[in-house]
């Protein structure tokens, strides 16, 4: 049985995360592809724009067969962090294979992850952020940068990798169409990036992206509540406001006295100033935008260090749908994986394992107005019709 | 030198509060006037409708001398503590009269204080509220019920005045026109309840309400954001999704497992309830609606049990605004005075004494987007113009 492995956030699921799809499957035709995907908190420090069901529907409707939730303590992360929780799923599911978009899909990622080696470089410059310092110390061993978003992704996973034996084959695609970050839409073309999308999904334009996403996520954006730093600004206003110092430095790397930064900043602009203005106050040469934005959502989500390490120790598998070769795949793993796969939140699940991630739905739950774990089952994509639901 | 005082909520400020004062000016000609007003948030567990300083203003300009602020640890109490509170702050303004509106004006409340004595009833019957109790046991001392809302006030009062020596006049004026609670505006008079007017305004109808208030409540009202658990329900669901039980446990007055049952109903009520829709579903024949409205405001501001205490007990007077008579009478109070004189909010009183009363002002910022604290100084009404602010 052949397994590959995508890591997504598919914020939203688009045209470019089709392509990847089938492109793997192209040339894997008889694997069993597994995704391990971002809840409805992301990398980047930003709330998912549709809930975690309505994306991992999307992707098991476009050729998925299993979609398993990565913690939200791996989540919100640095892309070193992102990666090693993914990967560590990954292999628990008994992945060989990672595919990934890149935008040199012709580096030798394994070799540069091995030129790299663990690198904790001296980061101790503080007029410097960790993403530059970072940077330099790559460059340094590899001798070129590697400072495109999904190369450095690409990279990331290849450390995780190597750290773990080296289990997984890489397989980078190279990225078509659109760069990563670009906020404008290309006329012409239909594949165009999550960011661009976004963009024009918040000014009201579902159908100006028809070209750009499949239907499926079409008709999801256009009936659903989308979501954004904004609905959930009055709550990491109040959250930070009331918060003592002491409150603040007890969650997960709020260090260097970024509790006092954060709320002196707050404090002293205009009540009706918005999150981007706040960040941008807070940001500094030591701290990037995106490093900040999670560590809003670590706020937000009131996310401790105790919290972060428990589910490091003690990761597990949140199954959030699969197709009948999922559900092979997973009759298979059953009796293998070491960690607990979780399908139904119960009281004690929640108490012990789910603890982050149940209190992190709650509260996108208030914007979403959607349901995101109790008594929510993994969703089943291309049974006989009578038993499918979604 | 007459020192009269009248405790006072002013929410907001109508025809019957002017008629008050005008009364007490006609009783006592020569009186400097002295206002103990709660803050932005009030003895039946709601945020004011507009915040201190607004209502403040609207006193000193009908006829106050002096506002200060009753610490919002006294303000969101059951009436007994609320009273206690207030008339400790009355003493210490070296005030002699209490003035208040009273259902029965002809009831002897020092009396009847004295027949109730300091009542801590059987309250142990637990299909009972703390209200409920109360009012069997005050009945079966003075031998009748005492259950309208102004002369309940006015008993409280009285046996506050009790414990401090009697060192008040009592004065209730007969209340005029309008039942406490009524909530419909009755045509063809120009006195109404504050709830009526709030109801009226909470339509939008501001122009609607201009027979009950002075004209420059209705000015207020016209500009200002009208504030109402509306606005704090999101923030609040937040806070009771987020807390744990144990958090939850540490707020003031939050007992009796009420911390499950709050969680729990919440989490059962669809996204899209309301303020009053989870209240009701947590109200109890132990817990009458206002009782746990109140522990809503504490849960809000996230006031603890040992802060309340620490107001308790290291009390002060916060100065809103005042007349020149008001000024004379601080002038000559000022070194008498055994509690500190708050005029300005520094950051050392902001830690020590404020601490409660900041976090509740910059809550209360985030509905009416005015600072509450920061940099305010008490208002100066009825000076030389070149001086006068507002």
């Amino acid at each position: 049985m052949v397994v590959v492995g995508i890591i997504a956030e598919y914020n939203p699921f688009h045209n470019g995360h089709l392509y990847q799809i089938r492109q793997t499957r192209k040339r894997f035709p008889t694997a069993t592809l597994v995704v391990v995907m971002s809840g409805n908190f992301l990398e980047r420090g930003e709330p998912a724009i549709v809930d975690k069901w309505t994306r991992a529907n999307e992707a098991l409707h476009c050729g998925v067969d299993l979609v398993i939730e990565l913690p939200v303590a791996f989540c919100v992360q640095p892309a070193d962090r992102f990666a090693a929780g993914a990967v560590l799923l990954l292999r628990e599911m008994g992945v060989q294979k990672l595919v990934f978009g890149a935008e040199h899909a012709d580096y030798d990622f394994a070799a540069l992850a091995e030129k790299v080696g663990t690198v904790h470089g001296d980061f101790s410059r503080y007029n410097e952020s960790f993403a530059a310092a970072y940077q330099r110390v790559i460059a340094e061993k590899i001798g070129h940068r590697v400072d495109q978003p999904n190369d450095m992704l690409g990279l990331a996973y290849a450390k995780a990798n190597r750290e773990m034996g080296n289990f997984l084959e890489l397989v980078p695609l190279q990225r078509m169409g659109a760069a990563h970050h670009a906020t404008v839409l290309a006329p012409g073309k239909n594949i165009a990036s999550a960011s661009a999308i976004r963009a024009q999904l918040m000014q009201a334009k579902t159908a100006s992206v028809n070209n750009y996403v499949p239907q499926q996520t079409l008709n999801d954006l256009a009936k659903q509540q989308l979501v954004s730093w904004a609905d959930f600004w009055p709550l990491l206003r109040y959250q930070l406001l009331t918060a003592t110092h002491e409150q603040l430095r007890n969650f997960y790397d709020v260090t260097e006295g970024l509790e006092f930064r954060m709320k002196e900043k707050l404090e002293r602009l205009p009540q009706t100033a918005d999150f981007e203005t706040w960040l941008q106050a807070v940001k500094s040469k030591r701290y990037t935008y995106t490093h900040l934005a999670r560590l809003a959502v670590i706020i937000l989500l009131q996310v401790t260090a105790a919290e972060v390490k428990h589910v490091s120790e003690k990761p597990y598998l949140r199954l959030l749908g699969f197709t009948p070769a999922g559900q092979q795949l997973l009759n298979q793993r059953k009796k293998k994986v070491a960690f607990p796969l979780i399908t139904r939140v119960t009281q004690q699940i929640r108490k012990e394992q789910l603890q982050v991630d149940y209190r992190a739905g709650l509260i996108y739950e208030l914007a979403s107005l959607r349901v995101q774990d109790h008594g929510r089952a993994p969703l089943r994509v291309g049974y006989s019709l009578s038993r499918e639901s979604h």
